[in-house]
C-alpha cells in the first residue's frame, strides 16, 4: 500500500512537472515574434547556467497601468470616477459646483472637464478624491468599480483588463520576479482593484498621489487625503518614483505610451539582460487604435525609437489572440 | 538500499523539524516577559486556527533605524557621513565652505554643526548628499563604512547593529512577516547597507528624502540627488511614508523615540492583533542611556502612555543579553 502510492506520486510528481514544462505560460499571445523575445528573455535570465543569469532579488518588472494593463479610452478611467463622486456629492449639496468645470464634471460632460486645462482638472481631483480617509477612498472606489459601466463597452471598467497582459505579470511571478505597477494613475485608485485585478498587492503599486496627512478624527488615528497633488508619477517621474519606492533598476519594463518613454529609457540603459515592451493599440475591432494623435495614450517618440532600442512593439491586432478575460 | 534512504531521510526531517521548532528564535533575549510577550503575539497571529490568524500578506512588521536597529549617539551616524564628506569635498576646493556651519562640518565640530539649527543641517546635507547620482551616492556610503569608525566605540558604523533586533527581524521573516525600515534617516543612505546588515532589500526601505530629477548626463540616464528635502520620514510623517509605500497598516511596529510615536499609534490602533514595542535605551555601560533629556532620540510620550496603550517597553539593560553582533 504505502509503496504503492509512492510509485503513485512519484508518476503524479513527474507529470505535474512535465505539464509545468511544457504548459504554455502565453496562451493569448499568438506564435509571432513578440511571444518568442518575450519567452527567451525570461528563459535567458532565469537560466542559473547561462551568461544572462539575473538572481531573484533583482528581477524587478515594473507595468504602467492605462493603455498597458486595462483599456484607456475614450478617458481615463480614474476620470470617470471622479466625474461620477463630483456628481454623487452634488446631489447632497449642489452649492459645491462653484465653476462650470465642477458643473460640466457633474454632467458627465468630458469636454467640459478639459475645457479649463489643467487647471481644471485638479479642481476635479481635489473635490472627488480628497477629504476622506485612504480607507475610505479606497472603499469608495471600489463600490463604485461594482456597479459603474464603461460608457462604450458596457462592461465592468475592471473586467476591460488585458488577458495577454495577466498572463505575461503570471508568467514572470512564475519566473521569480516581483511584478510593480509604476503609473501616471492615482496610487490610492489604482490599489483598490490591483490585488483582484491584477494579484499586485498594495506595496508593489507606485503611482500618483495627492496629498496626505495623518490625522486623528474623534479619536481615531487616520490617514486623510488633502487637496493638492504629492507626486506626479508620469514621464521623467516614472524613474523617480522607482528608484524612490524600489530603489533598483527594473529589469523587465513595459508602457504603452510616451509618458513611459523615460522609464523605458532608464531601465533598459541598466548593465546586463534589459527587456522594454510597448503595447501599440492597432486594434479598433476588438478595443481601439490610436497612437501619434490621441489626446489619451499618445505615442510617438516609443514608436519612432523604440525599435532600434531594442524595445518589443507589441501590436495588439496581430500578437493578441484574445484582449479580456471575460472573451 | 532505496528504502533505507528513503527511511534515512524521513528520519532527517524528522530531526530537522524539531530543531526547528524547539530552537530559540531570539537567543539574545534574556528569557524575562519582553521575550515571551513577543513570541506569544507571533504564535497567535500565525496559528491558522487560532482567533488571531493574520494571513502572511497582512504581516507587515516596520521598525525604525536610528536607536532602535543601531546605534544613534552621539549623533545620528549619517550627519558624521555628512560631515566627513564635507571635508573630503572641502580638501579638493575649500571655497565650497561658504557658511560657518559648513567650516564646522569640515573641521567635524558637532556643535559648531548644529549652531545654526535646521536651516544649517539643510546646508550640510544639500552639499553632502547632492550633486551625484544616487548610483553613485549609494557607492560614496558603501566605502565610508568600510573605513569609518564611530568616535567613542571605535566600531565600524555598521557594526553597531543590535543582534537582539536582527533576532527578532529574522524570526519574524520566518514566521511569514514582511520587514520593513520607517527611518527619519535617508532612504539612500540606509539602503547603501540595509541589504548586508539587516537582509532587508531597498525596496523595504521608507525613509527621509532628497529631492531627485530623471538627467542624461553624457548620454548616460540617470536618477540624480538634488539639493531640498522631497519628504521628511519622521513623526506625522511615518504613518504617511507607509500609506504612500505599502499602502497597509503594519501590525508590528517598532521605534525607540517620540518620532516613532505616531507610527506606534496609528499601528495599533488597526482592527485586529497587533503589537508596538519599544526599545528603551537604558544600558550606559554596555550602549547608551537616555530618554526625556536627550537631544537625539529623545523618549517622553512614548514612556507615559505606550504602556497603557499596550506597548511593550524594551529594558535594554535587562532584556537583552548581548547587545552587538561582534561580541
Amino acid at each position: 500500500m504505502f509503496l504503492s502510492n509512492l510509485r503513485f506520486g512519484v508518476a503524479l510528481a513527474g507529470a505535474l512537472l512535465s505539464t509545468a514544462a511544457f504548459a504554455d505560460p502565453l496562451p493569448s499571445w499568438n506564435d509571432v515574434d513578440a511571444k518568442s523575445r518575450i519567452t527567451a528573455f525570461v528563459e535567458s535570465v532565469t537560466d542559473p547556467q547561462g551568461d544572462s543569469y539575473v538572481t531573484p532579488g533583482d528581477r524587478v518588472a515594473v507595468f504602467d497601468n492605462d493603455g498597458t494593463l486595462w483599456a484607456e479610452q475614450p478617458a481615463y478611467f480614474q476620470l470617470f470616477f471622479a466625474m461620477d463622486r463630483v456628481s454623487q456629492l452634488a446631489e447632497a449639496d449642489p452649492s459645491i459646483l462653484t465653476s462650470d468645470v465642477l458643473k460640466a464634471a457633474a454632467a458627465g460632460d468630458l469636454k467640459g472637464v478639459f475645457a479649463d486645462g489643467e487647471k481644471g482638472l485638479l479642481e476635479v481631483i481635489n473635490l472627488s478624491h480628497s477629504g476622506m480617509s485612504v480607507d475610505a477612498f479606497i472603499s469608495d472606489v471600489q463600490g463604485w468599480l461594482d456597479t459603474a459601466r464603461h460608457p462604450e463597452t458596457g462592461m465592468a471598467f475592471d473586467q476591460m483588463i488585458y488577458q495577454p497582459m495577466l498572463e505575461l505579470l503570471s508568467y514572470l511571478r512564475d519566473e521569480g520576479f516581483e511584478t510593480y505597477i509604476v503609473s501616471g494613475g492615482g496610487v490610492h485608485f489604482i490599489r483598490a482593484f490591483a490585488e483582484t485585478a491584477y494579484n499586485i498587492p498594495p506595496e508593489q503599486v507606485i503611482g500618483s498621489a495627492t496629498k496626505t496627512s495623518y490625522q486623528i478624527v474623534d479619536g481615531v488615528p487616520l490617514v486623510v487625503k488633502e487637496p493638492g497633488i504629492a507626486f506626479v508619477d508620469d514621464k521623467a517621474g516614472k524613474p523617480v518614483g522607482i528608484d524612490s519606492k524600489i530603489g533598483k533598476r527594473p529589469i523587465f519594463v513595459s508602457g504603452n505610451s510616451d509618458g513611459d518613454f523615460q522609464m523605458l529609457e532608464w531601465a533598459t540603459a541598466g548593465e546586463g539582460p534589459r527587456f522594454g515592451l510597448i503595447v501599440h493599440h492597432t486594434d479598433s475591432a476588438r478595443e481601439y487604435a490610436y497612437d501619434r494623435d490621441s489626446h489619451i495614450g499618445q505615442l510617438a517618440r516609443g514608436l519612432d525609437e523604440g525599435p532600434e532600442r531594442g524595445w518589443l512593439i507589441v501590436d495588439m491586432a496581430r500578437d493578441w489572440a484574445r484582449i479580456w478575460p471575460a472573451e
